[in-house]
């Protein structure tokens, strides 16, 4: 395990203040707009609700990742790039603090980062509302970031809109199996949704938008080791969900509650005899509230009988190797080393087997 | 009525155009991540759902507003200042529609322009992430400001950020108070409400980013005339929401069902004898499922009778009539005459009392 706390930690202040503060970033001038006791009372709650998520302690992987990669291409610390790089690290695991307040009322979780999900706190119409505010702040945010130097400050941007519009490309595939109750999904179209769900933002983007900060334009070869890598991260997650315990802070098999399609589920509807088949998909396909945790046990208990699990884990082992393999002759011309040999030990770990 | 068909149907198109229409938008390169049939498939439906509320026919008011204050403030035709008036018009029109996505989801509401709201159609996880995605999509248009030019481009960036923040937190209050059932709502804490979540967005900065884009610092008048003018145009909308038919495409006293706190309510509850109020209580703190059209009758008969509609309606007025004076006073001294009186014409339609 590599310590980056301090980096780590440094970020995650710089979320918390990347969002507003103090009722003065909410309300008009107090000659044009009064504002009851009432009013900022309510107001200071919400300002509490913006920074829940972001307080919550997270593993920070991609803004660390983002850093490495800046260092990696040669910002030099205390420089403009360097800069640019926390902003962007901010703005990044800032974009992952909404999109979770998002996700979690889409899948209906019930906890985050082992606390209550925000919504189960307040409702979903004031946590929705919540996630479009952290939103808009991230974008606030990036408009911070300097200008007029080495950074390539409107490549950085347009990356950024592209990460996230592959995310929400991957989102609604997911969403939208689960709406449609579609049994029916492949493992070329699992990998193709988590490529677009988790992949840009977990990796693919940490990785360029380093290079951008430094003022590089990033080897194409980034994207193409960045798909391999997150593809690993994501099966690896989806592989804890029902192998872990809640340490982690997630639920046990919530995948299943929610009818997550995965790489496991794939494998166990194209290769299991009909029989089973048909069971898992009578007990998966039915509303959350009506699956019963015995239920659940018997679909992973179906999904080690017929070797799913082993099988995703040998894919997330294959893309790990032919990601890192990519990646380390992607990043062996750069000029900041250390940063290359740190960033390599990183994405190993954020996407290996499960010890 | 001024007829700007014109104006409005080129930002219509504008808004559809700033969405991704192509899958190309959506996908990394096919050698790095092939695509199914069923994920091309499933991507394009997404795209559909994208333009599904732009494409519904709207006024577009906020964008003419915009359009009009731009050349209010000297900006030319065919000038950059022009075209990123024009620019800020389409990202202001596609602001209102992705918090229109997530608003009907927050209120559960039946109806967008006289066809069911997209969670409706979609199921509500689906349609909370295309709203995200139209925010994208608003910032990356918003990316495509002219540069380099008289244009003020930072200041109207910041001015939509805070525009939304603005609006983020008015909704907040407007969620929170009936997520706490709270009928103790004053006249004061609806103004302040209303204030920030449909003044600034309506009023406020188009009237501003019209300034911006003509590279003109706004008038700190045009803030408070558009505080007053967007409050007399929400009050209106409230009565109309209880008065109007249903050929506005919105359902007839659909506040009522969603438990909305508005200035008749507000009047009622402080005016009306403790009977009265008591059974308004009763009718309205229920879920919206349990509210039969009798019994939402009886509350607007209610209101009727305490005066509580005539005396919105009188507060609008009054509101309205400062408001346009207030105006009138900070665009006297601009160059576009005509643009003034189009203005002018404009806002006191879309805020005047229902003929």
């Amino acid at each position: 395990m590599i310590a980056h706390v301090d980096d780590v930690e440094r970020i995650r202040r710089g979320v918390v203040n990347a969002l507003p503060t103090d009722l003065s970033q909410l309300l008009p001038p107090p000659e044009l707009m009064p504002a009851s006791a009432a009013v900022r009372a309510e107001l200071k709650r919400f300002l509490g609700l913006l920074t829940d998520y972001p307080s919550r302690a997270g593993k920070g992987i991609r803004g660390r990742l983002l850093l490495l990669s800046a260092e990696a291409h040669g910002a030099q610390a205390g420089s403009s790039g360097a800069e640019a790089a926390q902003t962007l690290a901010e703005a990044l695991e800032l974009f992952q603090n909404w999109v979770l307040v998002h996700d979690d009322i889409e899948d209906d979780s019930e906890e985050r980062r082992g606390q209550p999900a925000l919504h189960h706190l307040t409702g979903m119409p004031v946590a929705l509302n919540v996630g479009d505010a952290m939103h808009v702040a991230m974008w606030q945010h990036l408009q911070r970031l300097p200008t007029g130097t080495a950074v390539q400050r409107a490549e950085a941007l347009q990356e950024f809109g592209k990460m996230i519009m592959h995310t929400a490309a991957g989102q609604h595939l997911d969403l939208a199996w689960v709406n449609a109750r579609r049994f029916d999904v492949t493992e070329a179209d699992y990998l193709a949704m988590v490529s677009l769900k988790t992949a840009y933002y977990t990796v693919v983007a940490p990785l360029r938008l380093g290079a951008w900060a430094a003022g590089v334009t990033p080897s194409p070869h980034l994207e193409e080791a960045g798909i391999d890598l997150g593809v690993a991260f994501q099966i690896r997650d989806d592989v804890l969900n029902l192998t872990a315990g809640t340490e982690l802070g997630k639920e046990f098999a919530g995948d299943l509650y929610e009818g997550k399609r995965t790489l496991m589920l794939a494998h166990l509807l194209e290769h299991a005899p009909e029989r089973d088949r048909q069971r898992a998909v009578t007990l998966l396909d039915r509303p959350r509230r009506a699956k019963r945790p015995e239920e659940m046990d018997e679909v992973l208990a179906l999904m080690q009988t017929h070797g799913s699990v082993d099988y995703a884990q040998g894919v997330a082992e294959q893309r790990l190797e032919r990601g890192l393999a990519t990646l380390q002759a992607a990043l062996t011309p750069l000029p900041g080393r250390a940063a290359v040999e740190r960033m390599l030990a990183l994405v190993g770990e954020l996407a290996a087997r499960p010890s």
